[in-house]
């Protein structure tokens, strides 16, 4: 299997939410040009990202959408339910729940917090839980993906009870350089890493040019 | 100049987070083996790293704790502070603002909305005004970097506004793709193609260990 950058996963899921704007808009065939302009990339960059995975186009008649669609969906996990639960539901965490709510894919079942201001209130379907009911609720609930909104101070903990309860990949908002079996999956979402590389970019514009894909 | 990666970004900041530590901790030198202990990579991608920017280190010395911090603040434009307005004040971007309070390199001077149920809500330095305001505050507060936090639909229009007002850097919460000049810089910070690549990585353990630096 060749090495895949990245950027190549995150531009899946831009091509993955234009095709399925197109297949609600009834239509049938895409190419390359198409799924560039509307991810804002080149169709070189698109074909190269898609050639990872296997060969999906045909030359002169390019993609079928729902086919592509469904393909990439797979490809990204998405052909299923997964079950989330958030530690740490203060303002972020709460702000994710609305969000999660949206999401087809992703089934928020559970939220966890400290502080005796939060704990018991009702979000969604779920009632915020304190977070010493934790190692129960999580294999409960079936929980798979932990999304850590706690102070970076709490982060690590708060991710190792996530691991000892079963989850297998943790969506990290915090600073904190966590720490875990090389079996869990961790994507980073930090606000301040992505205001340094906006700032970076923004005094090295040539720089991001000459940026890998 | 070379290539250079955009996880490289990401892992000098990172970086930079761990020499903070040390730096405040008193210790005067450390090494690549420390720093990438300290950021979850290995030494030979610290190196390789931090030789992008010209060579910091003397071999069997290391590197000059509070002079390293120095030169990757410089390189990320953390040398001095940003000036940050919010368009979208709800639940996620009041969360931001507690959040980019703490930061001493960025700044927030401004936040828009369009509900009445927001507008003119004290947010930590400053008060919620309406959107319709935006062209002549952002100018005015020397507004330098937005970040969108407002429904999809609205994103592109919102993004406009700004570049016309002067912005030059977005920080995109939305998962719209914005189409922009090009001398803007855009970051996006799309929480759902956070947990498409988490569920992603969860399924193809082997490719993550395969992927690019």
């Amino acid at each position: 299997m060749a090495k895949i950058p990245d950027a190549t996963i995150t531009r899946l899921v831009h091509y993955l939410r234009a095709l399925e704007r197109m297949e609600k808009a009834g239509q049938l065939r895409t190419s390359s040009d198409e799924l560039a302009r509307a991810s804002g990339v080149t169709a070189f960059q698109v074909r190269k990202d898609l050639a990872y995975f296997g060969s999906y186009g045909t030359r002169g008649v390019g993609y079928t959408v729902p086919v592509l669609r469904r393909e990439l969906a797979q490809i990204l996990g998405l052909g299923r339910r997964w079950r989330l639960a958030i530690v740490g539901m203060g303002r972020l965490g709460q702000a994710l729940a609305d969000f999660y709510a949206l999401s087809e894919s992703y089934e928020l079942v559970a939220g966890f917090d400290v502080s005796p201001e939060v704990i018991g209130r009702q979000v969604g379907p779920f009632t915020v839980e304190p977070v010493e009911k934790l190692p129960q609720i999580v294999p409960e609930s079936h929980v798979e993906i932990g999304i850590l909104t706690v102070p970076e101070a709490a982060a690590q903990q708060a991710a190792e009870a996530l691991v000892a309860a079963g989850v297998r990949g943790i969506l990290n908002f915090t600073p904190a350089i966590l720490k875990l079996p090389e079996q869990v999956a961790i994507e980073n979402a930090d606000f301040m890493a992505g205001l340094s590389r906006l700032s970076f970019f923004m005094l090295n514009p040539r720089w991001r040019e000459e940026m890998m894909g």
